[in-house]
């Protein structure tokens, strides 16, 4: 079309014209395969012809996608608090009223449809605040701390947000895990900060490695300036909970290299090991004694979305910061403000999560059961995970110690890896492709999270019904044993 | 205390260190004044005396906090997806309960608690779709160009975002214009890039000038890349509504200049005058011909947060393009997808809003009285405003013609103006804050928007009930006048 001076009118916005760091970005939970998978399923309710008649989504951790039952009573508190009419029904019980009549009663105009102060609802705060001090058995909490989010996903982005700051060999540099969940990766190169890795020890269950950590912190040093270390504790993709004895190592490292502290604590509910437990890092701190709890600048996430609760959907999350410098807080309200508020009716979500019914009151019996009905079922996935898995020749699996996740190591025969690499895909895409295409088995390349050079893994979810999961690991076992054959058998390349 | 080598440890993040584009951020809807009115409120329930009982905020468009009430079918829908046992009781009308099923249908494992898709739930698009062909009677409209969004304002980030990059002389710019909704003013500090201020015509009503464009652009161009225009119709913080020419005259101006156009239409239902009417800058395009239809790159953005049901704590938003290029679409849903999804429950609030009741299905009637006691009683106050502002010497306000605020100019006399300077805050801070300390109204001045430098105006909403509404008015007359002679019968300064 001719515009001004007779030329066409070019598009303003192309790939060249993009902005770098967003084409930098990479998101593997939602990338190529997922979409992939997609694609097969609209196929197969068309009626195309696939090798298997259900797409089984293992991608990501999406609990009630895969089937998981809402929490009754946290629905009941977000349908009170929907439609406050239902104050007046007899069919919700007392104790989800009290609940919803206290949120509404933070609201303004006594409703969720007003933005909440940016920080969120105070009296939901307060709630997260005496939550925190009982989980970590009385280390004190400060509803002051406290910013809801929406989701973990916001609040970890917010934080690294204020963290970036320099140019060049003053530019700030984040340290993070690998594997990581890759929230953390797209974060860093949207910002143009620096990505630290260090790795996790695969062959010591996953565990955070102090030395490790200095070796990437002494190497960084050369390039940038390193200000925070990340840490996913039980971890994602890696399904491992770490000791006290590595939180302590990490925080007096964070403290003697004066690092601020990220720990992603969304899956602090998903422990199942029963030799592992969850150590929050703000009570391991706490226990290093007063020069570190008073002086080591802690932020930790939280969400809706994992957990027993799953609710993904309503985007609840809050983060508790500690020693935080005063102005430096005002000016996170401040960023936090220009987006508004979080979702209120994912605070108030959150709210439940943190505030669920007592022993003495009316919904306690049904809630209790429907809880641990979710963690004993995702305990016992853990284990048939990891045991099927470590039954395949060319398959080993670390414990799924928490969290939803197995990451197994995976190995790709050396003529598998020549043509992945001849097609420009990295080996354990290639084999998650043919995994999907030929099972209808939805998984993520180890690609995506990052992984020790020439080791290839997959990431899947422990979230399909024990049934459809043992189908799956079947599957995939029969998969791979066919992969191996198949490349094993093939003849050296001719030259 | 002491760490490594005997050194204190310092904080790693102070506002020395912290980022420079989030301290150059400024957001004046939540800035000091309302701080300020907060602790005033506060003390007010801990017996303070004060000139006054309450404090009235005017700062905000948040319609329910200022008691507007829900509408009962959205509210019933969104109780019905987050609570699906109610589908059986009785208490709820059909046609509710058929969006609730057509809802849930959508998503994964039929709950909200599910992350929906990146983009959005399909059948919410696809409502969308209908909404927008319906209401720019027949332009087509595609839902593949449809995103769901965490109220608009997460629309309108993302988007911007896309468009940020080069450095100096080739860093994108961004025309806004002055007066603005400062998120516009954030969002450009927070990227770096290049603030390009268009200026409004507050004597012919705030109407766009197009020559006023020209001159802002030609200007840019010696230090900037222009890459995008912004228009805010119906008006934040100036209330106008756009004439069809002024809309016209714009696209026209982005086509030749190659802009991509971004435009917030979250006021599309908030039109009040009756010679005004709004116009959608898609319909305009498309009635410019095939030559601008099928050509200029055009964002629009919608929100559940004002319109008649005023569903802010929702965040619930989308946003349509048009003409993207389908590679940078995939890097859109890409950006979109670290973040997850938008708050399930704001989506199921933005498909009642683009698909409420018929007239033959039984919510039909409550849900029309509703919406139309709200725009009613907005009308109404537009004008009240209006007309009661302009009695006041000293004060002149534009017809409020829609959105939700009034941006009358005031007079300051130069001793005030004088005195404020000498406090280092701009005059009408100043006024704002006496206002604030004096009567109890919280209002939010121009500076934080943007004016033509030698003016002074605040920022009010209409949102006040009636009554209350009027109080404020009489209460802001008096002191005004009290304001004027003050500074009228101060001596000249001494020297
Ligand atoms: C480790 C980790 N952090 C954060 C998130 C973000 O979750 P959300 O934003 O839904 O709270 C996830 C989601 O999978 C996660 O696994
Ligand atoms: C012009 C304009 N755009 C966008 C927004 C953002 O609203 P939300 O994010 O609540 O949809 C507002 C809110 O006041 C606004 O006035």
């Amino acid at each position: 079309m001719a515009g001004k001076n007779g030329k066409m009118r070019e598009k303003s916005l192309t790939m060249d014209t993009l902005n770098p760091q967003v084409k930098a970005v990479e998101y593997a939970v939602r990338g190529p395969i997922v979409t992939k998978a997609g694609d097969i399923e609209r196929g197969l309710q068309q009626g195309q012809k696939h090798p298997f008649t259900e797409v089984i989504k293992a991608n990501i951790g999406d609990s009630h996608a895969m089937g998981q039952k809402p929490i009754t009573f946290l629905r009941q508190v977000v349908a009170l608090c929907s439609f406050p009419e239902l104050l007046d029904s007899s069919i919700f019980p007392d104790d989800a009223k009290q609940r919803a009549r206290r949120i509404l009663q933070g609201c303004g105009g006594q409703s969720l449809g007003s933005y909440s102060a940016s920080q969120g609802v105070d009296c939901i705060r307060q709630d997260i605040a005496v939550y925190i001090e009982q989980r970590d058995k009385g280390v004190p909490a400060d509803w002051d701390n406290i910013y809801l989010t929406t989701g973990a996903s916001d609040g970890i982005v917010s934080i690294l947000k204020m963290l970036v700051s320099g140019q060049g060999r003053s530019r700030s540099g984040v340290m993070i895990p690998i594997p990581q969940y890759p929230l953390y990766s797209a974060a860093i190169s949207e910002m143009e900060a620096v990505q630290i890795n260090y790795y996790l020890d695969e062959d010591n269950c996953w565990a955070l490695d102090i030395n490790e950590l200095h070796r990437a912190y002494q190497a960084a040093k050369e390039h940038c300036h390193p200000r925070v270390i990340c840490i996913i504790n039980p971890g994602n993709p890696t399904g491992q909970v770490q000791s006290k004895k590595c939180i302590e190592e990490v925080l007096h490292f964070a403290y003697e290299e004066n690092l601020f502290v990220m720990s992603d604590e969304v899956y602090q509910d998903n422990v199942y090991s029963p030799d592992c437990q969850f150590h929050s890092f703000k009570k391991v701190l706490y226990e290093m004694g007063p020069e570190y709890f008073n002086t080591v600048e802690l932020a930790s996430f939280h969400s809706t979305s994992k957990g027993y609760s799953g609710e993904c959907g309503f985007r609840g999350g809050y983060m508790e910061v500690l020693n935080l410098d005063l102005e430096v807080k005002a000016q996170l309200v401040k960023l936090l403000s220009v987006r508004l508020c979080p979702p209120v009716s994912g605070q108030a979500a959150m709210d439940v999560i943190v505030n669920p019914p007592l022993p003495h009151e009316p919904s306690y019996l049904q809630f209790h059961k429907e809880k641990s009905a979710v963690l004993g079922a995702l305990a016992e996935k853990a284990q048939m995970t990891e045991q099927i898995l470590n039954t395949v020749p060319g398959i080993k699996c670390n414990p799924v110690q928490g969290a939803m996740y197995a990451f197994p190591r995976i190995f790709i025969p050396p003529r598998a890896v020549e043509e992945a690499m001849s097609l420009g895909i990295s080996p354990d895409m290639m084999y998650c492709l043919r995994l999907l295409e030929e099972t209808g088995i939805c998984l993520v390349p180890g690609s995506g999270f990052g992984q020790r050079e020439g080791t290839y893994h997959f990431r899947m979810t422990i979230l399909p019904t024990t049934e459809k999961l043992k189908v799956l690991l079947e599957k995939l076992r029969d998969f791979h044993i066919k992969f191996l054959k198949e490349y094993a058998s093939l003849e050296e390349p001719k030259r």
